[in-house]
C-alpha cells in the first residue's frame, strides 16, 4: 500500500491505473476507522481493480462550536487497517494541501438539501462536504465512489452533486453498520460514557419500532416516539419520514422511496442514524436496517 | 463538424479522441461569435489536436433585469464561423440539458472575488459563470480552455476555480479584439445606436490615456477620467487599477500583474474593458492592450 500527501504525486498514480484501463474505487473517510468504514472498504475492493481511501478530517464541514479538535485521529491504526484490507493508495493530504486558499475559498451550496435536518442543526456543514467532495472526486476522478448510508442526507446530496455537475461517477451506498444492541457504528461513538452509552442504543430502537408497527399514522408515531426520547433526556433534534428524492418530510406514506431519520444529543454527543425504506407498488413495505455485526460473525 | 446537442454523446465522442491521446482545446461561448471569439477558436486550433466551441446563452450568469431575452442569437451564422474555422465539434446543449433540476440548483460561490467589480453590479452574475464553467468543464474535460482577456474577471475567476478545484485544465488568456476605433469586441455592440456607439470609443481612449500617462497618480487620473466620462453621458460603474492576483484595489504601483478595468453604461448597454499592465522589478511597464483589427489585416 502506498501512502501519498500530494494531490500531485496522487493524479500521477492514478493516471497509471487508467491507463491500464483499471477501474478505480475511492472511499472517502475522516479516518478513526470502524467496522462501517471496513465494509466500505471491502465493497471497494470487491468491486474494483485499485481501491484508494482518502483520510482527510476537513476542518470546512465542522461548526465553530463543534468538535472538529477533539475529533478521534489515529492515522497508525487506520493504514495498518487498509493495508490489511489491501487498499492500493491512501491518501491523507494535509489542510494545505486540499485548501491552499484558505481565506478566499470556494463556497458550494444546494440549498434546497444542505439547510434541511443535519443542515439545520449545522450550518454550513453540507456547504463543506459538497466542497471537500467536489475537490476529492476531481482530484481521485474514481469509477465509483463508496459512502455510507448512515450518513443519508449525505449520501444523498453527494448523489446530487454528481449529476448536476455531470461526473461520470457511480455513487455506491453502502450499508450502515450496527453494533449487537443495534446501536450504528460511528467514529463519534468513542465520546459515549457509560450512562450514555445505554441511552444511546434508544435511537435504533425508535427507528425500529416506528417502520415496523407505526408507519400508517407517521405524525402521530413520531410525537410520541420524541416525547419517549427527550424523557430520558435525550435531545432530540428532529425525528423525521422524508422522501429520499427531495428530502421533503412526509406526512402520510405511499409508493416510494423514504428515509426514516434521527438526529439526537447523548449527553454533548450528537448521534445520527436512520432506515431507508422502499415501499413498492403492492404496497409491501422493504426496510434497509443495515447489517449488525453479530448477524456478520 | 459535428453539432451535438446531448452531454451523452458529447462525452463519448471526446472519449474516443482521449483514447487517441489527442489534445482537446475547449471554447466556451454564449455564441453571437465575433472576431474575437474567432481569435480564441484560432488559438485552440493551432495548440490542440481536436476543437471543441460550446454555444450556451447560460441563464444562470443572467440578472432578472438582464439582457437575457434580447442576447443575440443565430446559430446557422455562428455554426457556418466554426465550420469554415475546422471546428470539430460545437456543442449546443439546451437549457434542460445543462440544469436539469432548475428549483433546486447547485449554487457556486467564491465571494472574495465574485463580490467585486463588474459582480458589484450584477449580483449572482459571476456564480452564474462558476456554476456553468464547473459543468462544462466536467463535461468536456479539455486539455486547454481558451478565454478571452476582455472579461478579465471572469478569466480570474475562471483560473481560480480550476486551481481550487484540481482540474489538470490549462486556460488560455487570448488578447482582447478591437475594433479599428479601439472599440473592445462584444455580441452587446449591436446594440449601440450610432451616438452611443461614437460615445463607446471613448472608453478604450479613457484606458489608453491612464495607462501611458498617469499611471504615476493613479487616484488622481481615476477621478478626473471618471467625471470627463460622466460629463458625456456614460455612467461609469466602476474604473479601476487592480492586483490580478487578488483583484484589490490599488493605488500605487509597484512591481506587479495588475488589470486596470472599466465598466460604463453607454445609453442602457453595458460596457466592459481593460488593459492588462505588467511592471517588472526594473520598472518597465508593460501594457497588453489586446489587438486592433485594422492591425491584422
Amino acid at each position: 500500500m502506498e501512502i501519498i500527501e500530494t494531490i500531485g504525486v496522487l493524479k500521477k498514480e492514478i493516471s497509471k491505473f487508467r491507463e491500464q484501463d483499471l477501474k478505480v474505487g475511492f472511499v472517502p473517510t475522516m479516518g478513526a476507522l470502524h467496522d462501517g468504514h471496513i465494509s466500505l472498504i471491502e465493497k471497494a475492493r470487491q468491486d474494483c481493480d485499485v481501491v484508494v481511501v482518502s483520510i482527510f478530517v476537513n476542518p470546512a464541514q465542522f461548526g465553530p462550536e463543534e468538535d472538529l479538535l477533539q475529533y478521534p485521529r489515529d492515522l497508525g491504526r487506520d493504514s495498518k487497517f487498509c493495508e490489511e484490507k489491501n487498499v492500493d493508495i491512501l491518501f491523507v493530504p494535509s489542510g494545505y494541501e486540499i485548501y491552499p486558499t484558505n481565506d478566499d475559498a470556494l463556497h458550494i451550496s444546494f440549498p434546497k438539501y444542505t439547510t434541511r435536518l443535519c443542515g439545520k442543526f449545522r450550518p454550513g456543514h453540507f456547504d463543506g462536504v459538497l466542497l471537500v467532495m467536489t475537490k476529492l472526486l476531481n482530484i481521485v476522478e474514481p469509477d465509483s465512489c463508496f459512502m455510507g448510508k448512515k450518513d443519508g442526507q449525505q449520501l444523498i446530496i453527494v448523489d446530487k452533486l454528481i449529476k448536476e455537475l455531470n461526473l461520470e461517477i457511480e455513487l455506491v451506498g453502502c450499508p450502515t453498520l450496527r453494533e449487537a444492541t443495534g446501536l450504528a457504528m460511528s467514529s463519534r461513538n468513542v465520546y459515549l460514557n457509560e450512562e450514555e452509552y445505554g441511552k444511546a442504543q434508544l435511537i435504533n430502537q425508535t427507528l425500529e419500532r416506528i417502520s415496523t408497527q407505526q408507519l400508517n399514522d407517521i405524525e402521530t408515531a413520531i410525537a410520541k416516539e420524541i416525547s419517549k426520547l427527550q424523557d430520558v433526556g435525550l435531545i432530540v433534534q428532529y425525528l423525521e419520514l422524508v422522501d429520499r428524492e427531495n428530502l421533503d418530510s412526509v406526512s402520510k406514506i405511499e409508493t416510494g422511496k423514504y428515509m426514516l431519520c434521527i438526529a439526537a444529543l447523548c449527553g454533548s454527543t450528537r448521534l445520527i442514524d436512520n432506515y431507508f425504506i422502499d415501499i413498492d407498488e403492492q404496497g409491501e413495505v422493504k426496510i434497509d436496517r443495515g447489517l449488525r455485526i453479530d448477524s456478520l460473525k
